[in-house]
This record gives C-alpha cells, structure tokens and sequence, in this order.
C-alpha cells in the first residue's frame, strides 16, 4: 500500500510512526523547573546519537493546544535532564508518570518512586531504575509548531548510573536487564526472546577487473 | 554504580550505550551516491522525531578511519534517504548489509535482495520490506569527528509505503508486524511476547488549596 504524506492528517501520521517503528527505548526523563519543581515523565521517540561525544536525543512533542510539555520547559530553563532506563519492574509506575498532571505535580510522588540527587546536574533521578543517563542540554531544535509540534532535545552525556544487580565481577551482565520497549498503540514488548547475529567480518579488498 | 563521563574511553562509552538503551529500533537505510552507486546499511540509533511535521532520524558514526560512512556520503550528495524497516524474516540478509563492503559494492545484490524504485526519491527500497519510509534530508549534523565522530540525520518523511500483508480490511494490523529490535553486543530481541498498558486519563484539575 502507498500513503502519500500529503493526504495523512499529523494524527494518522503519528498512529502510521508508532506503530511501524517499534521497538522502541523508553527515556524516562527527569528534570527540575527553574522553581524547583520536579518532572518525571516518558518518551519512546528516544536514542543514542553517539558515543564520541557521548550524547542522546529524544522528542517532546507539543502538547495537545500548540504549548510545550513542562519536561521541554524544565530542560530549556535549566539546560539539565536525566534519562532513566524502564526495565520491566517499573512498567506501571512509567505509565503512571505518563498522565497529564500539572506543572506543580512530582510525578515521582504520583507513582511511589524513591528519588535521589544525581552527580552533575541539579535533577533527581529515579534511585531504583536499572541504569541513569545524566544529561546536559546540547541544543533543542523546534521542528513543528501547534498541537504535536515536534522538538528534538540532544543531550551531552555527563554520568551514568548503573544498578549494582546488573554488574558481575565488575562487567555488565546484559542478561539482568529486562527492559521494555515501546511498540504501537497501548502495547509495549518485552525483550527476553533474543537472539544473537555475530556482525560479519569486512570482506577482503577485492582486487579490480577493470 | 558509578561511571564518570572522563574516565570512560569511546569504545567503553559505545558499549555501555549500546548495551543499556534498549530495544533500538534497526533502520535499513538505503542511498544512491552521485555517481549512481546503490547502499544498503542498518542503523540502530533512530527513532521517530515528530509527526507535524512528519520526520525520522538516525546516526552514522565515521569509519574507525574517521570517515563518513558511503550512507552519509550518499545523503549529504543528493540530499535522499529510504528507511525500510527490519522484521524477523529479514534478519540474516539485514545482518550481511552491516559488512564494510566497499562504496561500489550494491548491498542489496550482496544480500539477495530485491530492489523496487521509490515514488518521491531517487533511491531504491527494499521491495519485500514490511515497509519504508521515502526522506528528504532536512538537516544533516557533525557532532564529533574522527574515528566514531556522531552525526545526526534529521530526515522529512515524504512517502510510506507499508506491505499488504500488515493490511486487514485497509487497516494496519499490528499483530502481524514482526520487527525485530537491537540489543547489545551481537544481540536482537523479537517483538513477539507484547502487553498492553493504556495510558492514564489526564487526572481532573485539582481544586487549589492556597
């Protein structure tokens, strides 16, 4: 079937994303406004960017009439955010965090979340999650305008915080983490059916028939 | 545990992100150089940005030389991108396009795959895919240089195409998308084992106590 983009209103266009994309991480943002007011909320248009300079992106869309969400407000007065990682322990708290509360909410509060302070920057973080992304603003990009107006936060990475019950001997034991991803809809999956792919090795310089 | 950003090399760094930003979904990136040299290559720093206005983005890292990548070269040469998207039946041929073959190398005759011209690029897609987004280049950014240097691929989506087999009655069923997602290391995930979580009803406004 062809879509052409230009007969998709930005809501089918939004259903046809999340539901082809998957799957997707989940940041579990954190951020403090510049009145000392704590955000905790969910974001699954999120990735790595790079390691050199460390750095991640994710997207707060604008709210539904047209004004930025408190956590894109919070990162532009403050230039700070943290990025928790949702393994599946934490699925309903996450999805707590998700409802539309007020600026002056703590949405650690609304979910029963312990918090502690981070090491870089002025933002809790969620102190139980599998591993903690502190972050400081790099640059916010305005894409869109209105209701759903795109903007992509990237992030420098400054910290990182990983549970000890992920470590063995000192090595990260990627079999503890259970994250969930994001998929379409209200569905999200789970990650515990993998499988391994060994990259192929680069082939060999082929010598020129020309 | 804790890891300071300054203690931490960029292949540590890639490792730790890698294997904590999980799943990541695989964009299966295909370009056509100036010349006219067809690539296919996968990419799991992506995601979606935003839907109003439609746009995607993903991150080639330079060559352990500190070049671009041919899929970078491509989209900074003709400003074209197609994202097919990776499901279970695709995973082996999807894994023989991550190889370094050289820039004239077609990936999609490496792999055995079938190519069908795009509607709004000049690109080809891979014709069985479960389906592929046409982009034109929005914004291309340099965020490091040299071996591993991040760049930024900001991309705005101007055609879907989505397979008939994910359609039933001219809807998208979710339940037959089988993409798979990136771990770490040589690990994929299935998107098989899904639960559903609605997103809570925006709380009603709280009556102000002050």
């Amino acid at each position: 079937m062809n879509l052409s983009i230009d007969d998709l209103s930005a809501a089918a266009m939004y259903h046809w994303m999340t539901g082809l994309i998957t799957p997707r991480p989940i940041a579990w943002v954190s951020t403090t406004s510049s009145r000392g007011h704590v955000n905790l909320a969910p974001y699954s248009f999120f990735n790595g960017v790079g390691a050199n300079p460390p750095c991640l992106m994710f997207c707060p869309a604008n709210k539904d009439d047209g004004s930025p969400k408190d956590t894109l407000r919070n990162i532009t007065e403050t230039g700070q955010f943290a990025v928790n990682l949702v393994t599946e322990a934490f699925g309903e708290s996450m999805n707590t965090t998700a409802a539309g509360y007020e600026a002056d909410v703590d949405e650690f509060d609304m979910a029963g979340l312990e918090k502690v302070a981070c090491q870089t920057i002025d933002v809790p973080r969620v102190a139980a999650a599998a591993a903690t992304f502190e972050c400081k603003l790099m640059h916010a990009m305005t894409l869109g305008t209105g209701p759903g107006g795109a903007n992509l936060v990237l992030g420098r990475i400054t910290h990182l915080h990983v549970d000890d019950s992920l470590m063995v001997d000192g090595k990260l034991d990627l079999s503890r983490l259970a994250t969930i991803g994001r998929m379409g809809g209200p569905e999200y999956c789970r990650t515990n059916d993998k499988f391994e792919m060994p990259r192929p090795k680069i082939p060999a310089p082929r010598v020129s028939e020309d």
